[in-house]
């Protein structure tokens, strides 16, 4: 994937019907063909954008990962909000990713080891850098003082869980929108469920 | 499955084995003539415990679920704890699958969608009900003055996804014991991330 091909849009719906398709079916029984069918072209055509189902799910692993990246990048280069408020944006952009980019995190989680392993590691080194992003925004909170002194490793695991979870729970037509659910789990790890 | 079935040593080595498998390979490239080699046994016999992959997968999910609900209902009706310890107990349940069912729980939420549709709203309702179990702790908790006045469904959820989230990231081998991890994130879900 580049991300001159996401910015195709014949490229983008096909990966916006074969996502659909993938949530809906399972990626496994999802063929080619109902792809095709799913995006109203013949399956030749499709072969000419995507060479198989495979490159399908690594532009889709690959956009998810640039999105949130960029986001996060974009506002460090910004310099404008504290670690606070880049924890809970953090949080606003992955949960986010569920009005955006809807299916895409099921399939971006339990689809990993259908990728080629090259393509696993290049993800999964993504992951691990944001997951870094994550925990540099925890001590540089803990230097200004923001958060407390809790275990940044620990803490970035929990604000992984809660923003990644939702892909599990999250329904667009619930009583939330994605930017109050994630706003309300940072509330909830900022202050805890003990009384203060 | 019956709970007897998981309690027959010869099942219970199919399913470690084939769990071992699903988890390795993927749980549709995995085949019965794999099974039936990683236990050492012929086809035929595998046939005589198993009807089915699917039904090994179904014993899969619902002995899961009985392992822990059976774990919060006995400590229930024992009555000795107080609901954070209670909390604490039921991540320590959840998080200590990763260790005395390895690989299990990885089956357990992204191959869900495998299921027969019938088994599926059964485990489906094992899990609803037991993200109740959670949430009548919490509120329970809240009546005692021991949780503070937070939504109890979002801090059901909370909870959920730290515990359950473990699945992506822990590791037998690393530096932390299942009960470490359980006990750092009830503290860290308690207390939060905000100095107090």
């Amino acid at each position: 994937m580049t991300s001159d091909g996401a910015e195709n849009p014949r490229r983008s719906q096909i990966i916006e019907v074969a996502t659909e398709l993938f949530d809906r079916r399972g990626y496994h029984e999802t063929t080619m063909q109902a792809i095709a069918d799913g995006a109203g072209i013949r399956k030749a055509s499709l072969y000419y954008y995507f060479r198989s189902k495979e490159d399908i799910l690594v532009e889709l692993h690959e956009t998810l990962m640039t999105v949130v990246i960029r986001q996060h990048s974009d506002r460090l280069a910004a310099g404008r909000l504290g670690p606070p408020d880049l924890l809970r944006a953090m949080m606003r952009d992955v949960i986010g990713l569920m009005e955006s980019h809807p299916g895409h995190l099921r399939i971006f989680f339990e689809s990993y080891r259908a990728l080629p392993l090259d393509v696993r590691e290049s993800v999964s080194a993504q992951r691990s850098a944001y997951r870094r992003m994550v925990t540099d925004v925890l001590v540089a909170g803990q230097k200004e003082g923001e958060f407390a002194d809790v275990d940044p490793e620990m803490a970035a695991i929990a604000v992984l869980s809660l923003m990644n979870w939702t892909y599990q729970w999250f329904r667009r037509s619930g009583p939330l929108t994605a930017e109050e659910v994630a706003d309300r789990l940072w509330q909830m790890l900022l202050n805890g469920i003990a009384p203060r």
